[in-house]
């Protein structure tokens, strides 16, 4: 390999020749040797639509010549077009404000700039990466604002949609299963009834709670912290920049951004990002509580409920032949606790902050869009893998209806609580059916019994 | 002391003579002899709004004859008016339904109608806990339709109130503070400058951001369970109960609430707490920080940073006199911290629903109430105690702003961030000024210096 | 109410003349209304043990007169008692070094051992609470001395004995179903057979290995930071004082303590009680699982699993008559989900120490008796109501054995596993037994059949 | 791509010709396209051995010809030689037995060893992953066998020693500046002295306490799964296969391992690693601690604390030219905040076994290796790129530590606690040193205050 020297303010580092990176990634990825978490691709995009968005800023704003902005928005676009792979090599392990990531954008983008413009970057500099690319800017508002953008995008673009298809399964299956009555189960314990169909509807009912609930959170992750530069104040930043940057980005990505009102808030407290992640938290209680159900109502095949059938992807065991296991419920409920985690990690690298800035800004993204990945991906799964095939088990379903003692509330009004309880318990103690139950206590005749206990006539409120 | 027997469906129970309960509260409250966290008053009191709600409604609905309606909603307010303490003994770790507490309601208000009707409930039962003062309803929609009416007032009557002082002590000082400018820190490291006004305007903001995703997260809080019954379905309930019931109770609190409008999902997601519970995180988590900031910057009184000087409220300590400690900063911190362990308690037990119910319901609601209280106490206490007290030490200040290395980045615009870095690096190694630094290396003249580097102009943006 | 006029350093208070407390316990009093959460009274004893073995140590090493040390010492006796009750008022939040409440105890003892030398403490002093009481400490060393006295204490007094209790019925039902051969279930599906015994065994396994982490995390808890004072250094105390209260308590409580080797690490470190609830949490997961694995064997009593029966303690629906939940169940599991939210704030709070000192010991502590407390009310309570009481239903349990396909894995030895596959796939689609399915397929004969699958001879391993 | 036809007992499917995965795989890497996280490396050399030494095993035990046992122990040697990179492609979010990845491990086997003996596995198989590569074997003791090998291995291969480094450095620091005396801080208020060898000293405690804790936590973990088969009962395995397999695997690795006394609980608790997880929280919250205070004593240069001088090894700042930033510490603090989510994933993942299998095994050994490799990354990085680097800014030491009014503590015993509060409160009052106070107020002569007061003498006890 063929190594150039790069330079920074603190001196001389050497740097492989093909790469587009300068001295202070070449500092931070020596420096920073831990674990193998890399910056995502999804935050480096979204970093380099901001800095395209602020050469063109800087541009309009009379600050930055037209052809060192025509190249760095050319090499912003590159970035987006996927041709500087493998460029941004540095760990989520580094510098808490993100700094070496913005200077990694700074450096990647200056030298390809200055190719654009003819030169080449291992011999000469035509832009300089703080005082041409990261012009107007900190690390302090650069980092913060990508971690907005990158929040929005994904959350609009592939956690809502694959969200929706879920939705849209899970109704269809709700109004399929609408007549399929079947036995309640409250503590586990058999209780009154319902159909399939609306027991399906609280999880179609769950993910637009879910839904809302991540909308409501977007409006925070709207405002962008770009305009404060180093501390809040905008600093060398000019007047404008903060909204025209925002209204750029806006037309640029077809997602609504605006200039955070306090801009010493948006360097240092993420609440946003911490409210927006409670909102999947609570996307992830939902999902584990609807997976936890479907694998429940598909056990057995033999000895458990089996009221429902789920496809069979896998051979489920290693020793026991012709096993299948609900494999696609047990992906989704892991990424349900791994989400619970991350909450947990943003929660308290939210609360850290000191003075003009918190300095978890890395792990913070990270664990952001883990779950917003694993999420959007866990539920795309399930979706096409699970939910598009589940089938009742109609003879079980009837079955257990039919044998359910809980039929017995619909004699509430008729007979009294505590007369009600006595029919459930004497059936119960000599194993035979509600009617005989009642019948043999004297309490009603099997026509009135047959009259009021109408599985048909209990899944709903009646006048 | 003196007993008498009740009864319910399992047989009979003693209870004593002073206690208004009956059979099931007294098993509960045997059964479940597990720590000393008892269901909270204000849940206790939504409990008695709603179940006043109730029998008004069953009234209209033509279910319930005017007398008994009457003495049962008088029941209700005489709880409301703390007549009853002490009738309501059970502990949080009881059955995941909250059922028992629902029963204790039930129980109560049946005994104590009974009386208001002239009989003594210890011979006669002239109310039925459970034909009239449970009719159309179940555990399953009563408790979780408390929950979020408690969680509604709470935070409207409480957290909020709290939150709107502290924002306006912590907004006035912004104001007073405006003139005062002082030197920014990123990373705990000396940063470009600005007002002290800024950084308290900053702590404004992440309250008034804390607040309106909080009002955000209210919303789904509005939506009631009641009108589901046992599982979802409205059996044995009528029709219209669930929109009476939600306006009654709006009328009578004077808070918005509505009809779920799907039962399957409300009695088995909490969800909305859940979401809600987010911003309580996030709130603390901007307490924190806010905290954080006030003892770090009245650290000290001579080795620290000084800037600002709280109340000093007690001895600090019992072996160094004389020493004073922040100590309603500590008191915050600690509640931010319970607040988080709180979340993970209730993103836990939220994703435990099965089938038709979430059976971790006290637990849910027990966790929110103590964030709710400890917050809103928190927030109160450190307003009256510390943040009302805090004065600039403005000579500390001053001496700092002064002797910052960090006002070269007013030179980026005029030299360079590379010739800038090489003024600050001088300055440091050798102890002197910038302005010596920037004339010694020949880079500026002292007037130029003079003229660039002005304190008073780096605190905001520039056209 | 009569009021006196105590004072402290930084001027006079009034205080109630019924209460012992002095002048800093009321400030804190007043300073301090947040929440409900109180010092628990095994804090408040455990720091009465301390305050004691000071008294004596102090007095052996011939700095505090005799009739001083008697008085302090019989003070504290009279707190352990318990006729000093009520006068422990503070709050949980208050200073993050516990000082006022270790200014609390000084106080009351102070007074009180005034009272017991025979003057009014109202009028006149005989004893100072910081000089004599509090003599050679300091509240950085003798609260977390008091956290970890109470931390074993009750760990041994109050959790392993109940943990014990559990562990001897599950044993014992292991036992006494050690015949019975029923269905496995892994992934909620089919498994190969086992013993209700063994798998109760699971169960005691799991108590066993909690025991053991417990009892492996109580080595840290053992070290004492007494002798520490302000900031580890030891400055005021006499260099033999540690190991002679370490003593001295061992002595008096039972349990062996000893001085911490490193008393910096002790004031500012809370590791051993970080790691001690770890193990409570490793306790709280096992306790969830096995709570969980009871209800859904008890679950039904026709629509669930129904393989064990559990005592019927309350009816367990408001509206749905005759219906029994698995109450102990739910407390517990709600238990387990509180002490995981525990452990995420012990955590945060361990990991905020600053310099010589961490501030979140109360928050530490109360976190870690409420854990305490409710495994070992919930162990006892799920001990005494539930498990003592299983039963197994015998005709299910068979049922379920003879039906299931997964007895096929007896084959793979003799088939192979793609044949015995096919053996169990064909049954399951067919609705066949194993047997016919076998024969059906040419596999096997039916004799082969019947000496390959037995289910007494699949539960262990064989040569 | 040329592809071939694999079958497993549910059809066929089509697999690359260059891969060595079969069916399964291919179908689980179908069904599964969740995240980017794949199973370790480090897991899937765990396994490898575990295959090795079953393979041995069951050849010792005669259930194994030779050259098959031989095929299959130079095929695992070969995955450990990195020979077979590239074919475990199977993601984290997966069946949560990890029966997708055991089979991955039998299938790759398998194929390589029909290599081994000379055939070509796209045409014929000499070897059955199922019958020969898993023989005596389910997913359901394997993985969570594998799950405790790799942890052993990681936590004595990588985690301790990175932490005996960073602990030789901390410990020679501490060495070094044992005769530098500084000021103490306890709230971060000014406290007594000590010396700066001794604050370190506490850090080294830290690490050691942590490493107890980490190798009491090792104990749970050396007992393997492995024999217990499908449920536990160890069907279809010899009796002495759990044995061996652990002697042979503790001659391989060095390590010791042993047979776990109870294999119900080894399926279906993951209580071992839950214990050891929370040693490593300790850990983390030992290393933030230490973190923020060497970022804390480095902060400034000039409007901090200044005690400490750290490396410079990047420059801090894009816009803020000559800023430097204790970035080490930060990447050290967010890995402590990513191992207290990483507790909150396992914790909660190993309460929700059910029956004879917890199927959380891949998010919970994906967190547990984590955290191990970003604890011990981050704690050499940490140790090479800042601690070797501490050194102590004298000048500034000196100065705090003579301005202090805490040194005022060396009086409580010549003239009681309240008097010297008074002295350190007029000096702080007026601004004037202690001994100029003392004087003032007639407490002490200066020459008793100098005899008194001895910075040097107040880093100790004192008979």
């Amino acid at each position: 390999m063929s190594y150039r020297t790069e330079h920074d303010t603190m001196g001389e580092v050497k740097v492989e020749n093909s790469k587009y990176w300068g001295a202070q990634t070449q500092r931070s990825y020596e420096n920073f040797k831990i674990g193998t978490e890399k910056m995502p691709t999804e935050l480096i995009y979204a970093f380099a639509k901001l800095k395209r968005a602020l050469a063109k800023v800087n541009q309009d704003l009379g600050k930055l010549d037209t052809q060192k902005a025509e190249a760095i928005i050319q090499a912003c676009e590159d970035i987006l077009a996927g041709k500087l792979e493998g460029m941004f090599p540095l760990a989520i392990w580094q510098t808490g404000s993100g700094t070496q990531t913005n200077m990694n954008m700074n450096e990647v983008i200056a030298n390809r700039a200055t190719e654009i413009l003819g030169a080449d970057f291992r011999k000469e500099k035509l832009i300089h990466p703080n005082d041409h690319v990261n012009m107007s800017q900190s690390s302090n508002d650069t980092f913060p604002t990508a971690m907005h953008i990158v929040a929005v995008l994904e959350i609009t673009g592939k956690l809502l949609p694959a969200l929706d298809k879920l939705h849209a399964t899970l109704h269809a299956k709700s109004q399929d299963f609408k007549d399929i009555i079947k036995i309640g189960r409250t503590h586990l314990q058999d209780a009154t009834p319902l159909t399939l169909g609306q027991e399906f509807s609280g999880y179609v009912s769950m993910l637009e709670h879910s839904k809302e609930q991540i909308m409501a959170s977007l409006e925070g992750l709207r405002e962008l912290a770009i305009g404060g530069t180093a501390v809040g104040t905008g600093l060398n930043a000019h007047p404008q920049l903060s909204q025209k940057v925002a209204g750029e980005l806006s037309q640029y990505t077809g997602q609504t951004f605006k200039s955070a009102p306090n801009k010493f808030h948006a360097l240092t407290s993420h609440d946003a990002i911490n409210f927006a992640h409670g909102a999947l938290k609570g996307l992830a209680a939902n999902l584990m509580k609807i997976a936890n159900d479907i694998r429940w109502l598909a056990s057995g095949p033999r000895c458990g409920l089996g009221e429902l059938h789920i496809p069979e992807n896998e051979p489920g065991s290693s020793i026991m032949p012709g096993k299948v296991n609900p494999t696609q419920c047990e992906a989704l409920t892991m990424v349900a606790v791994q989400v619970m985690g991350n909450d947990a990690a943003i929660g308290f690298a939210a609360s850290q902050g000191n003075f003009e800035l918190n300095v978890f800004k890395p792990v913070i993204i990270y664990n952001f869009l883990q779950s917003l990945q694993l999420l959007a991906d866990g539920m795309l799964s399930f979706n096409e893998h699970c939910t598009t095939g589940i089938e009742p088990n109609k003879d079980k379903i009837d079955y257990y209806l039919h044998h359910s003692l809980m039929l017995v509330t619909a004699l509430n009004p008729h007979i009294g609580y505590e007369n009600a309880a006595k029919v459930a318990k004497n059936a119960h103690k000599k194993g035979i059916s509600l009617k005989e139950s009642a019948v043999q206590l004297g309490l009603l005749s099997a026509q009135d019994f047959e009259k009021f206990v109408i599985p048909e006539q209990m899944i709903g409120p009646k006048a």
